[in-house]
């Protein structure tokens, strides 16, 4: 039911190509920047905090991600948080390794205090680490099934009045009341570094181009879901997964939407 | 006219194989650092200030890149331009971003004043920003055509005695009397992060084997722009792109730029 | 003789899949991480002081790489080092760049002073600069040939009670009694930036799943070797070599360990 939407909003990207601002970790900046290029946003990569507001200002969405944190970084993100709350642009949050330690949970909490996120989208243990629900965390991967969460998940967006994602192999979305599922996907990956944090960033394009922040999210994670079939189909290993994926985003349209959506 | 000297540039690439010292963004690290090694150099990246005076040493060249800022990197940056200048080693700078915010802005004129760059490689929107013209940018990406810029371009050269490469659809470089043009390019090269950069990077290696700095940068841009199509030619997206762009670097030869080089 | 271990080991890695922690530098951060992944470990890059024992008591082992040094950097690697002591979990530095600039190589006695690692993975260069033997380095690549750093090898296992491992054509592992050497690998692998780092990180790994850190180390050094052989086959230079190592890590298993191994 949501097929044309999905349709309609990677078109918008298309043409709109929005500004995407990311403050994310050094692991996946490289796949992040040309997962948005791919799909046909602008990526811009900016963390001083000499440059927040100017960059805000033009944005039309900032990623925040905290795969890789220390302290003059978390400046940069709640100031940029702050401006993107005065100037009424959406966030993406993405929890990396919340849970795993207190520094991470610690600010998480500080970013949500500071102003509520648009969407936020981690896995079943960050997420479910938010709602203080008691989960086993194992590094930054989880160690719960998607599932798991959906209960911490649409607390979360009810408390939040924002959109949960809860990534895995079957992804989640809610806004509290509504969850919508995305099926598609394949296995290996799980086994490229970075996906998780893609799958955030191309969120950040998708809510740049759709006010119901549900369906954007949704729009998002389906992208994700069948260019990561498509690219498996061809892929020898998580290598060449990698590089198909990318191929995957830049040439998935209409007609693969609709012959590979698995809706409910 | 310059085919001879490409090809000689590129094997003195090869045979001499300089240290080209980058201090660069997160973003494109790993895409530098590999382009460096195809092409025939050897890549070092540092950016600690206790070590810019003994790698300025021992460098054949100095690559600076302001794509991810921050104020520790700024003084690294003004520490090694400075030595660079006193150990009389090439300097290319690029300018990314320059005119989106202020403070990447003025960064770069801080540069420019600690002494001017050897070449300075970016797009129409940063060339254009550095001379004060009127110009909307978009985040990193230029909102300009290259040729818009050749007038500035052309200005800059001349004040700052130095090169000033402006990439696009076609790149223009000038010393300010000349003007040489590599028309050598694919379109798929613009959804592949980085490849600016990487143009940079490379123009640091040719710096290193070429006094004349002209016929230095228009080398690199002309590998660069036939790398590029020989990569496009096999590729599948973006993703693949990004690859065959790395062996075309490896494997371009005399007989690439013989039969492909666009010559005016 | 040491087949069957080396097959044994990676199937403990991919079973366990132990947590690497690793600190790392920027160029290389992508590279690692995937290769973890792919070799079935589960990795984990951080480095922030204020989570640096949070993690450690996580770890299945840490991996400390001087890559792309500064200051505070230094400060979390020195933290991490003395919190593995006192959790007792396995650690293996990457001293890159040792005796290339007086930073690195006092960065690298600093923390050997803190406590020694498992094992310490470099070039012969870095090998030879630690032990202050009479060594020409450039830049980060190594001068030197493997064979010419096994003396200094030796005597700093021996010194440090720790395992050396010196990479290059043929690998040399030794603690400071028994040599073993690993010659698969192909050329192909230095035009690949992070290989080294990759070795490194991979040795964490096996370090994690075995007591015996000479035969963890050859194990690791092994898988690398082999891997990069069966890549080099189809690779088409540096660019595809880049991902088809990675989806070799994903798939090299028994058959490939028994038909490709060169053993003395």
């Amino acid at each position: 039911m949501y097929r044309k939407k999905i349709i309609e909003n990677l078109e918008k990207v298309r043409s709109i190509s929005p500004l995407v601002h990311n403050i994310t970790n050094f692991v996946v900046m490289n796949n992040t920047a040309n997962a948005l290029l791919a799909v046909g946003a602008s990526p811009v990569m900016a963390h001083a905090a000499e440059e927040m507001e100017d960059f805000v200002k033009i944005d039309s969405s900032l990623v925040v991600n905290i795969g890789t944190l220390s302290s003059h970084w978390i400046e940069s993100m709640k100031s940029a948080v702050k401006y993107a709350a005065e100037h009424k642009k959406p966030v993406v949050l993405d929890p990396v390794g919340a849970g795993a330690t207190a520094f991470r949970t610690e600010t998480v909490k500080a970013l949500l205090d500071i102003s509520p996120p648009s969407v936020i989208r981690g896995n079943a243990s960050e997420i479910m680490s938010i709602k203080n629900a008691a989960v086993k965390t194992k590094g930054v991967d989880s160690s719960a099934a998607s599932n798991e969460a959906l209960e911490s998940a649409k607390e979360l967006a009810l408390e939040l009045d924002c959109v949960v994602c809860v990534s895995g192999e079957t992804d989640y979305i809610t806004d509290g009341k509504d969850v919508l599922t995305v099926k598609n996907g394949s296995k290996l990956m799980a086994k490229v570094t970075g996906m998780g944090c893609t799958a955030t960033a191309v969120t950040g394009a998708f809510t740049a181009v759709d006010d119901n922040l549900l369906t954007a999210a949704y729009s998002a994670m389906a992208v994700m879901g069948i260019a990561g079939e498509m690219a498996a189909e061809k892929a020898d290993g998580p290598g060449t997964m990698q590089l198909y994926f990318l191929d995957a985003l830049y040439k998935i349209g209409a007609e693969e939407i609709n012959t590979r959506l698995i809706e409910d």
